[in-house]
């Protein structure tokens, strides 16, 4: 066993998950021809994408199903230890892991609803974390451009743990007309455009949460204390630093369509951080020459892990939460879109064709990721 | 404390629950302004219905999310105890909670989406239930003709417990032409049709499962230990009733549509037992005067707890499943498209106005609930 920490380690085990995906998505195809009867189809290539897409004579429909995974027990270790409520940045983060794969194709979001599952119903009896679930919930929708389309909050003793929440939801998106469809069309030689994130917005919190557990001041920690150089986040704790809640990437996305720019392909940078660049089937080699120094919550995850920088790079969004893909024209005018909405955006790489191969590679930091160590779809 | 069991007796607390719901519709409708940017808006009494609709020019969309509470802890127990594999059941129940809510609104579910949220992905390690999931999952879409539109399952360690699952899912529906929504438009004089159940469906299984506990053999107790007449459903276990699959009753409202048939209002028969069937916010009083003998595990259930007569069918659906409110001359042409699709129907009662009152009257079984004892909205 290694001396740093991986995200193996944190216990979730993806081969008995994916069967079960692959089995969901096998069945799932088969059910398809259904759609013809409603006037709609199912477009090539939509399965396995982070959101699903149907298609009618005039407009996609969009639907995600999504959640948060494991974030809000981060909320809760501070919020009983430091006394600081984040709900408020938990729903927001919520919101914002379904419509930031919503958007992915293309669609904007019309309707987001809520799925909140509790253990006990005693949970709600806490009107302040109540409230602020509710106003980041409704903050996150209205960053989205989408309603609050209802929801469900059922009580599930027995199943969900007696203190938790079990945070997800839905969303339905369109995209119309039709030729708003981010499709995967990527070229060689397109430019690689980088939005920044938060911090670690919704992913690898299992690993984050190990790593509370080893630090005797916990989420308390002052990232100060492993980041010297922690600036303006001086004063800030670990916890306070993960709980900064994600970026919503919509207004990107609408902001771009909206100006005639065209996205060649989006990536949302989640689960399998860096190496979620190589989402699309065709191979490409995708060099990451303005990786920028990463936010010391990263830098404190790397210390106190310790995480080597090719685990971090794979597993976390390293200040990069969305990715789109243009034609090197466009590359200023996107620029200015996701600006002038007020995403910090920067041009991080270039799309190379280096025949079958596909890979992530980021020779500043001597990184590079083949196709074989992502297998996503 | 009275000697019969109440739903309130098996632990979920609805005053906190309502407190949290009442503060998200609060929320959710400050969001319906955003609406307009996609060219939709949000139609009057939406809000608190079963289903969500937002208004195009020549269309609405439906939006559900939705959980099945917590009756696969049945299907676990079963399993457990018997070795009886109820996974492909619960589903198919996963699906029906969701696109029978769809469904009331006159919508006709096209995507559903699944999520799957477990404690430990070791779930998935016993194929034959995984697969069970899987295989009941897309027959429930195909009995609900829409497609399965991807889905999330996440591991949510230390948020669901380790041999649990959460169910839940979403559905987008479509009414199109916009005549075919189904608004609540009752009048004095209206029949009521049900439509029959297989059983508790989804509903008030937290008191089964406390009467489960209470028997030496448990839900291995044969039905016929309580309801000796029980004649078809000789040999069968109180947990094997349990488990019938719910009937999806997508395919009755499509007909009604497709037949030209005018439904004024349907009631997804849930949660709240009959008390349901006054779910509309105008007052009526719904008198029911063909209630029907119980099916087995009713009388099961009745005698087993003892439960009340009176908490019976306010709590469960006491086989009916869906009721539908239709004008007289429209009575006979509606049972004929249900029955000709699969369904038994029958007509059941009458819509009758008494003034202010609204209430529900089972004249036959001295059972009347009047307004006060339903607060849903």
């Amino acid at each position: 066993m290694s001396d740093t920490l991986s995200y193996e380690s944190s216990g979730v085990d993806y081969d008995q998950l994916d069967a079960f995906k692959r089995a969901c998505q096998g069945a799932a195809r088969t059910t398809a021809p259904l759609l013809a009867a409603h006037g709609y189809s199912e477009p090539a290539n939509t399965r396995g994408e982070s959101c699903y897409l149907i298609e009618a004579a005039d407009h996609y429909l969009a639907h995600v199903e999504e959640g948060l995974g494991t974030k809000n027990l981060v909320a809760d270790a501070v919020y009983a230890k430091q006394g600081l409520n984040f709900y408020r940045e938990i729903a927001i983060d919520t919101v914002a892991t379904i419509v930031n794969d919503l958007v992915t194709c293309g669609a904007l979001p019309i309707s987001v609803a809520m799925h909140a599952a509790v253990g006990d119903s005693a949970w709600f009896a806490d009107s302040a974390r109540m409230q602020a679930l509710v106003d980041g919930w409704a903050e996150g929708c209205r960053q989205a451009h989408a309603v609050w389309g209802g929801g469900e909050t059922p009580t599930l003793k027995s199943i969900v743990n007696e203190s938790a929440i079990v945070l997800a939801g839905s969303a339905i998106g369109r995209i119309a007309p039709k030729s708003l469809r981010i499709t995967g069309e990527v070229r060689e030689g397109d430019r690689i455009l980088f939005l920044a994130s938060s911090g670690v917005q919704t992913n690898g919190l299992s690993l984050c949460r190990l790593i509370a557990d080893q630090l005797p001041k916990g989420y308390a920690t002052p990232l100060a204390d492993f980041v010297p150089t922690a600036g303006s986040s001086e004063g800030q704790s670990y916890g306070e630093a993960l709980l900064a809640p994600s970026v919503i990437y919509v207004n990107f996305v609408a902001e771009c369509q909206r100006r005639g720019l065209p996205l060649n392909y989006v990536a949302h940078v989640t689960g399998h951080g860096w190496r979620k660049l190589m989402r699309l089937e065709e191979p490409f080699v995708y060099e990451i020459t303005e990786p920028r120094e990463p936010l010391p919550v990263f830098q404190f995850l790397e210390k106190a892990g310790p995480i080597s920088r090719r685990e971090l790079y794979a597993t976390y969004n390293m200040g990069v939460g969305f990715a789109a893909y243009v034609a090197p024209e466009y590359t200023e005018a996107v620029l200015a879109a996701a600006r002038e909405t007020g995403y910090d955006a920067w041009l991080a790489g270039t799309v190379k064709k280096e025949g079958t191969r596909k890979a992530v590679e980021i020779p500043s930091l001597g990184l590079s990721y083949e196709a074989d160590t992502l297998a996503l779809r």
